[in-house]
């Protein structure tokens, strides 16, 4: 079987195993104030153009929304996501568990515009019940969003211009950072991206990393005590150093942005093969995963060799299916999935 | 100004108030191990036909929603509710706040039916990764709805068949519970609505106490200490006796009912007159709210004389407004209404 | 039996059920929004020489401080109280409920020192592992204490900068103000004490009312939609106007200083009664708590004619028991105590 | 500088990072359903003799201490823990933050007994305010201790009855479980500790692996859904496998039992030394710390070349230091520590 199914199904890059086994031995501080995790974090500020970004290495992509999110918000206060946000679906409610409501606006193709968000946070305010309402208190948007889209910079920048005119602080998930940079449909860069919002992080699980989750956080505001947070979500890593090695073996020679462009050609391969044998798509995206539309036979047949996620079922029988490439999809067993379309 | 506008703008029942005068400087045992308590908990038993049943006193409606729902749910689980449920809507993320997911279903009229129930449940636990979903732990709905609505025996059975099904408790929120049992298209009576859920509340604070709610615990399992859960969630009156000697009042010689039927027959006034000079309904109703459909210009013509709810804004220049009786609407005031529509 | 058990077992001085009945079938709006609320705020205001705090009307002493604190603490910081704090001990862990560690400070008499307090908190600062601890976030006190006994002015100066020195809000649980306020020992009067915190309340529940506690927020920072909190709480009164009425009547004609200052006197009476006759004292107090110490068989022999708490068991077959007065202890059940002792 | 600071300084036991590379490009499914995860859990259950506990995998300390109490206690509990306890000192609350107290007895040595145990159980039960007050519901001990010292077989079994007897489960915190096994003064094996107890954990993070933390869930009520929990506490690694492989490689040839009883010996051959040498214990150790008492000068000398917590200071101009061995410690580098004492 061959595996198209999701971007974490490997290991780590071999550069990351190579650093992490030569160091192995070495003795560090805990809890990432070791120099490894130091030599990363200025590494990271400086590809983001950010000198005075706090940078925090955690585990995992729910570990973090988790904790970025409790951080941020006051009791009463909701986060704002796309009705498809990661955090309103696939986190078993990590976000509500640490207190918080999930205010959802629709998204077809996974992206939310300044427009809605406008919309819902006047509605709020404005209302003369308005303490009886959850008050949407932050934006959550993914970059590339759940359906492989990514926001224009003239998308992103209007979005954050509401933020900031209610006050309201932006956190871009990053889980797949690297495949939506490396995007040919990308207008924007990190840099531009680190300053249209208060808080991302760098997703390293599904690029490269063994785990690891890199949060920059550049609205001072939210820099304090951030790493009590971190620890009271049992998000602190006891040998810290395992992630600011990753981080550093991914970001010194620029095998991070390397591995994302290599994803996302593959997958691109893919979606032209599709397109030419006329296959339409649930959302058309141009990063590393595609949402082609076919029948259900064709699925069921695919499914014998490959292994890919059913999203969701059509009429008419029709199948919507997720095939996900990542940095480790070999080319060779993209041009076999390519022969069985 | 002439009140239409809530079913909580005065204090309450004369009655109520003599009791509670009259046993004024009387000593009791505080937090609701009075015997007026006591005494009201029997009465409220016999009324629903569940001599087993727990009955609790807490002090207002967001307040019970909140620790019966902490109650029941495991962390990872979630409450489904209708869209327009109070918890969703009007409690500042209370339920949120105690930690759980309000899971929602469409309902324009402010119910769910059995089928919605089901797909939904079986949607979260077919799901390959349901572990990553908030799973479905039990299920709100209000009799009268926030539309003024209600279930009738027929519905609400298919909807308790699927409860008990999947082992999820139902909690009917009877804020105004008096309202809709008194309505003249209701099927249903307090036994047999305490026969198809695990848990229930009399609504005091909109039927003729100054507040109180009487919680009704038909499920065994749901009864254990309760009591620890109402005081963890600040919602023990340390004169508990206050709340035994308002449901006494309002029970012992038929009060409740006859204050609702009241209600609802000043509501049906206005809706028959409604009718009559050719209004439509947002959503029609039987029970002491009103959702009638009218020109802004009459919307803010009748706001020079009367308080009322704007519900929403429709197309084409037309209000919905929310019209609301209670036990304290005077037949003359209703009189004035009618001959300004 | 008579009682001397708590100081909750009578309804409300009749002045505050008088006025409840003289405006119970006006109309106003709801949720403490009403002139009632209004007119009471300013009162409590003027009274406390605060023009610009914020006062709240909340239902009950538990509510009160669940909300309180967990409004004004940060996911990682927790609450300093004594040992013997409500919030610690009686209050079923709503606190912990809200996220929150205790942390607590010895206090053999119900009270903490400045010294304590600086201690703890530059012992959890100085800490190499500060960010693996709980940080001391703000300061929980009683007045008076659960002890029966107050701090003096000096005392409460000497914390208030400690609280100040490290940016730490300080709150006074006020739950019997009135009976610290009015003892012959205390040197300090209520607006002092609203200028040596940054957030306290005035107990009604305890003092005269039905229920209510009146939360003044003099500390600009922590006024900030502290409604939603409330609300989010479950304890936003409906009928809010109940609430105002209440402190109204007990403030206007200063009756809530007049009855406090009965309670006193009458717990007075048996404090110098039993120290006529020998007793001494667990902790020796001038509120409407007083804590004797005599033989069990003593206690038992009390207990036939008398309700009070056995506090706790001493060697030597030894109680100690709590004595309590209120606004509504009779002089002559007084008389008969002391002549039982 | 040489480490006895603690023992997570270095990487992972080089077997561990051999069987990580060795089966990096492998492709597996995520969130511990792969067949690495498979195994290890079946090793785990035969060398615990537990053929039908549940065995999880996750990634640090705090975070299993966390998702197994609240998954455990209902709102209303605490959990029991000694003073020291790590959930209850040096977690930033992380217990409380999931909402609930944690209730301290004393232990001057790391450990409880059963007797106190009982009692705290008996207060709360017993008294008339017992709802007002957190409840017990569940016991945390570490084995060995945050102090070093372990529970004999006797002590472990009464403990365990007390649990039995009042409902309430036990959980083990085993994060240094080979080093407390591996004692000379050890009378119990990990069979007879699985089966003394309702669930615990093996701790890899200190025990050779880079991370990673065995929860064996033995109590059948305490097994239902546990992924979910997992989940929802970001705890849900998506390389799940990784977790899996690294407990393969410690327990498949017995790794983790030689190299704990290496920590242990080294630490021997340290205690022996400093009996030797005249020194004293603040608390006497058989595992892999050590708190011996010195002069303050003698402890300023040491830390030129070595590195260790200064535990705490006592009177008399001394302190109490920690020595940390671990199954990195080389023993030319105990000798050269020894030299210095």
């Amino acid at each position: 079987m061959i595996q198209f199914h999701c971007d974490y199904a490997e290991g780590a890059h071999p550069e990351v195993l190579k650093m992490l086994t030569e160091t192995n031995l070495e003795q560090t501080e805990g809890y990432g104030k070791d120099h490894y995790c130091a030599e990363a974090r200025n590494i990271i500020k400086r590809i983001c153009g950010t000198p005075n970004a706090d940078v925090h290495f955690l585990v995992g992509g729910t570990q973090t929304n988790m904790t970025v999110i409790s951080t941020i918000l006051k009791s009463y206060e909701g986060v704002v996501s796309p009705e498809t946000g990661h955090i309103n679906v696939h986190e078993t409610g990590a976000v509500e568990h640490s207190g918080h409501k999930v205010l959802t606006l629709p998204s077809p193709d996974g992206k939310i515009n300044a427009m809605q968000l406008e919309q819902m946070i006047l509605e709020q305010r404005n209302d003369e019940q308005h303490e009886h309402m959850v008050r949407p208190g932050m934006v959550y948007i993914s970059f590339p969003t759940e359906m492989g889209t990514i926001y224009s910079l003239a998308e992103l920048t209007t979005i954050y211009q509401v933020c900031r005119r209610f006050n309201m602080p932006l956190f871009i998930d990053g889980a797949r950072l690297g495949y939506g940079l490396c995007s040919p449909k990308c207008d924007i860069n990190i840099q531009q991206l680190a300053a249209l919002c208060d808080v991302f992080y760098i997703g390293g699980t599904k690029v490269g990393a063994l785990f690891g989750e890199a949060v920059v956080i550049t609205n001072k505001k939210l820099q304090e005590n951030f790493r009590y947070h971190i620890k009271q979500n049992g998000a602190m890593l006891a040998k810290g150093r395992l992630l600011g090695i990753q981080f550093k073996a991914l970001f010194q020679d620029d095998i991070y942005w390397k591995i994302s462009q290599h994803a996302v050609e593959q997958a691109m391969r893919i979606r032209q093969a599709l397109i030419d044998k006329g296959y339409h798509f649930f959302v058309d995206s141009f990063t590393n995963q595609l949402f082609p539309i076919m029948t259900h036979e064709k699925a069921v047949e695919l499914a014998k060799n490959f292994l890919f996620t059913t999203w969701q079922h059509m009429p008419q029988n029709q199948d919507v299916i997720r095939l996900c490439t990542s940095w480790a999809t070999k080319p060779e067993d993209v041009t076999t999935l390519i022969n069985s379309l």
